[in-house]
This record gives C-alpha cells, structure tokens and sequence, in this order.
C-alpha cells in the first residue's frame, strides 16, 4: 500500500521529470534516509526506475523517472463514433488501440468495453495486474465523484451511473470525465502544460467547453461544473439558447452555431475552413459571423483571465487550419477587454486535437487519480 | 524546523477543528507510531494542545487543535486612515491593536509599524519569539511573492517593494496582500468558509474586488492578478473606465461609481442606502441606477460561478444594511445568467466587514504563510 509521501514522490516526478533523490529531499521536506527507501520502495514496485546519471560538481548522480511500464491506464473516448478504447502507459503513450461502436446503452457500452480489453491488454504483452484504471472521456457534465453523467444532450443521457456500471462488467477502478477536462489533464500530466501550475483550457468543437487546472490539479469545481463557459452570458438580450437562458456563448461561437448560422444565410459550410475562405474571398456573411463568434469566444477567454489570471490558455479545436480571421477576431477580443497592465501577458496557444488524443485524456484521468491516491 | 508533515497535520486541524491522532493517521497516511511523534513535536513547539476527550464506542479519545498561544501573528490593515495595527493570535482573535496615521511614504511608515510593535506585543504580555509574521493588506494589485505593491491607485504606489522595507525595519517575515485576497484567506482559516474547499469572496467597497480559493488555497493567479473582475467587461461599447478599457464593471457597479452617477443625476446621495431610500420613494433615477449597477455585479458573479463553480460565493461589503433593491437585482441577476440547471444551488452570502476585520485579514495571509511552510 502507498501512503501520503510515495505519491507525493510519485506527483513531483510526473510533474517535474527526472530527479535527483537530494532534490527530492529538498522539496518534499523528509530526510536522507527516509527519502532513500521510500525511493526503494516504489522502484521494488516497479514505478520507479533509476535512469541515466548527471555530472554535478564532479559527482555523478542518479535521477528517479517514472516507469512506463510500471503502470498502465485504459483510456475509453466517447468524444467520437467509433469510440476509441487505448492502453496507455504511465508516461502516457498509446501501446494498444482499439476502435468500437459507441453505444448509448451504458450496459451494451460497458459490456462491449468488458470483451475487448483481453485482446487490448494480452495484445500488448502487458500484465493484468499492472492496469490499474480506467477513464472514460464523454461530452456532457460529470459528478463531483467523476462516477455520474449527470447530463449528456450528445448521447442523450442523463443521471447515467456510467462507472459503476463499467466496473460492474469490467472490475477495474473507472472514473469518468466530461472531454474538455480529460483534455486539460493529459496536457497537464504528457503535453504543452506539463511544468505549469495553472492554465486553462478551452475546446472549440460542436459545442465549447472549458477546464481549468488550479494549485496543480484540475479544478473541477463545486458541483463538477467549472468550466461551463459555454453557457456564460456573452451578448446580453441575445440569441435564445436551448439551456433556457438568451445569450450564451453557445449560441454564437460553437461550430453548431457558426455553421448553423452560415447555412441559414446562404452559405455553403462543412468546416471553419469553408466559412474562412468565404471570408477570404470578400463574402460580407462570412466576415460578419466569423467576426461575432470569434468576439463572443474572445470575450468569455477574456473573462477567464480577468478571473483566474492563468499562465497559459490553450485553445484546442479540430480544425486542420486556425489561423484565420476567427482566430485573429478573438486574439484582438482578447485583448481589448483584458485589463491592459496584464494584457499580453498570457500566452494563448492553439492545439489540434485528434481522436487518440481523447482516449488518451480518458486514460490521463485514471492515472491522475492514481496520482492522488484515489486508486 | 517543521516539516512537510508538521504543516499537513496543522493545515488539517486548522480546517477540520480539534481532530484525534486516529483521524490524522487516517487522513495523512503516516503510522500511528510516526503520527504520535509528530504530534509530540508540534505539542512541544506548543502549535498545537491537547484538549477535552470525546466518548466514541466507549472509550474517550484526546483530541489535538491548535494553542492559539502557540503563535501569533501581526496584521496591518492600509484599507483605511487611520491605518490599524493588530496582534493577532493563531486562531484569529485580535488580543491587542494600534491605530496609526496611514502614510504612503512607505520607509516612513514600516518606522512607524516597527515603533509601535513593542507596545503592541509587549501590551499583550506575549513572547517576542512567538511573533512569527506580518501581513499587510492594501488595496491594489501585489506580485506572486507577496512581496511588492505592483500598483495601488488610492496610495498612489507603483512597484514599491513594502514586504522588503518592513522587514528592514521590524526583522518579521513579512507578506502583503490585496485587499479582498486577505479578506478572502481570514474567512478560509477563521470564518464563514473554514470547511469549504472552493470558495469567491466578493468585496464591494469604493472599488470592487474579488479572491477565490481553489482546493484549500487562495488562487492568487499567475501574475497576483486573479480576482481583477472590476475590469472584466461587463458593458460591451459601455462607459470608459480609467483602466484604459471601456464597459468595465468598476464603471457601474462600484460604490464610486454608483455614487458619483447619483451625484451627476442630481440625487444627494453619501452611501449606497441614500440611493435605496431615494429608489423606495419612487425615484426613478435611483431605481434606473440601481437596476444597472445591480444588474453589473450579479452578471459578473454569474461569470464567476460558470466558470469556477465554487461551493459559495460571500459578498463583503461595508454598509449597514444590504437587503435593497441593488442586492435583489443582483441575486436576480445571478440567478438569470447561470446555466439553469447549477442556478441556485451556489449559496450567496452576504457579510458587513469593519476596519479591525481587514487587519485580521492582514495577519491571516502571514498565518496561512506559516502553514503552507513559507515563514
């Protein structure tokens, strides 16, 4: 059994990279000894392993990283049809894949997920026992215990007890995650976010959405709902939106509602791309609807950082293209309404996000609460 | 020296109250053996004391809270002029204060913080050694260190490095904070928020301000410029604010705003509860203002609860009744711009703050240095 300190070990590793067991010492505030064979403990365990040494002062050193094939998480994305079902190591790479229908029966779903992982676990030569959770990504709001889809318009869900119901038919800890958070932990655990202690995230797909990494850790929020931004008021007395509110986010810088929006004036509009090279060619519609999504979304980033004052804000889209009069409306958006001593300060960076990405943001939130202790 | 653990068992007791060494073990994860001699140590140190026993199944356990003689800490309030000056005990009770002229010399004024101490603590018959800090609390925004005034508009600084300069002259740890941070960090360690993981504290004075705490810290924000929502735009094309911007909530809802708008529209008005009589009398000028004002602050509240979902939001404020047409608008407000389905299920509170409250702020952000292992 782990305690408290191993995965605070565990935790500044991740976070960090590979360290010097007297940096260890340092931060984490044990003795020599102590920190010694706590070390020893978790590479006995297999989740640590010594690497290369470094030259300090004449001296050589050995460095603590994590063992990737100390650990495995299953990663389950609900974010496409077919879903994507990975086994991912503990530095988070994808060692075995598998694509299956998505259901929108929970038990159908959970069983189909149940028959596949002897094939996705044997398939990789990787031992039973070393899976040690699952994480399933889905669009939707979770509970605070990331156990209920408390709603889903997408698979037309809602109070849906979809972890138990997984462990039920597959007996691993599972932990689900509303798409835009499981994002924000694989970038804070593998990507761009790695070495921060704050940013947040914002996805721009059908709908919007938004998490938030605080101190560390995702910021779920008091009711699993940080992060609803879509749903934040943006032009007041605006468009109605099918929350029942008028004005949101939603109703004007989704790609529903951009792409709804075009069509309805006579465009003809798959992708951004499409609207973008209409706005390229002159089209005064496509001008004016990308100039009002990119200003609504602008805005709502402007107020996250007003609010939360992030190190970074990562957009992340599908889009195989973004650098077009949308992205430059809401970088100037951005900058119009964020106090101008901060203005500038916040780095916004961009990130296409394919469909392994999602089941590995699924599995980053088994290995996130293994980090913490929860499994 | 303390370690990482000493500050996990004080940081748990100071949230959770008087806790037995069997809930420590369980909740930090250390062997009951390991735990009874830290406990020991922080007992020695006299942090912590042991106090009545409880009956549990028939056998009384002792139960560990912290000696609020154990450590105490000074808190200097620049809210207001006279400046106040108090000691402050680990738990929050004010046991002796100064008040002194508020100088904006800041060399001037830490000689006058450093010539009253003794007075202040020997008054108190306390030991010299057991001061460990001070805090400071200004209106303005201060750096990630807690150690420089980035900008205050009311004193007139900018980059002046306060936390050097009083320990220069007083040898204390010395930390200072924005004014609604401090507000924020007294109500997390002694307050209305001492159980509450997340929380926003709202503070409406001449300006308006605005600190959050996220997974048991205050989020200061990667540049100490979390919680600026007087400068989220909360009127798209609104009235020009003196930040550079235009629409800022500082220009509608601040009591500097809202009076000086009372005054142009001919309405005699001194405070908030002026404008309200004047609105109860049928004034449509007050109610107009009123309305606005209102309106402003709960939409930038609703902002707030979307994007972070706090499990409270306390609105502090400095007039003698707030139950007027300004904070039905704004809880109507709130309640029209959140997603429905999370509208009302974030509780407002509502709270007076007087001038001896800021100071206990003030030493709340050296208390909190303390027990995350900053001093």
């Amino acid at each position: 059994m782990l305690t408290l300190t191993h995965y605070q070990i565990l935790r500044f590793i991740s976070a960090s990279g590979p360290t010097t067991r007297a940096e260890l010492v340092s931060r984490i505030g044990l003795s020599k000894a102590a920190m010694s064979g706590l070390a020893r403990e978790l590479i006995d365990k297999n989740l640590l392993r010594e690497t290369s040494t470094i030259q300090k002062q004449g001296r050589p050193s050995t460095l603590l990283d994590l063992d990737p094939q100390g650990a495995y998480f299953i990663g389950v994305s609900m974010a496409s049809d077919p879903a994507v079902i990975a086994l991912v190591d503990f530095k988070g790479e994808i060692v075995n894949r598998i694509d299956i229908a998505r259901s929108t029966d929970p038990d159908e779903f959970a069983q189909a997920i149940a028959n596949c992982l002897p094939k996705l676990i044997g398939g990789a030569a990787v031992a039973q026992k070393r899976v040690l959770g699952m994480g399933v990504t889905l669009s939707g709001l979770v509970d605070q215990e990331q156990a209920n889809c408390i709603k889903s318009t997408i698979l037309g869900w809602q109070d849906v007890p979809l972890a138990k119901i997984i462990h039920k038919h597959t007996h691993l800890p599972t932990f689900i995650e509303n798409d835009a958070k499981a994002l924000a932990v694989s970038e804070r655990l593998f990507g761009e976010a790695r070495d921060m202690h704050s940013f947040s995230l914002i996805w721009l797909g059908k709908g919007i959405g938004a998490a938030h990494f605080v101190h560390d850790r995702l910021h779920r929020g008091a009711h699993g709902g940080a992060g609803e931004i879509a749903h934040c008021t943006i032009e007041p007395n605006g468009l109605p939106c099918r929350c029942g509110k008028t004005g949101c986010l939603d109703t004007v810088a989704s790609m529903i509602a951009i792409l709804d929006a075009a069509r309805a004036q006579g465009l003809k509009a798959e992708t951004l791309d499409d609207i973008e090279r209409a706005a390229a060619s002159g089209s005064s519609v496509a001008i004016r609807l990308l100039h009002r999504a990119g200003s609504a979304l602008g805005l709502a980033i402007s107020q996250i950082i007003q609010i939360n004052d992030p190190q970074m804000v990562l957009v992340t889209h599908r889009e195989e293209r973004f650098d077009g009069l949308f992205s430059t409306v809401m970088q100037q958006a951005i900058e119009a309404n964020v106090l101008p001593r901060l203005s500038g300060v916040t780095p916004i960076q961009f990130r296409k996000v394919a469909d392994a990405d999602w089941a590995v943001g699924a599995a980053s939130v088994a290995t996130h609460s293994f980090l913490h202790g929860f499994i």
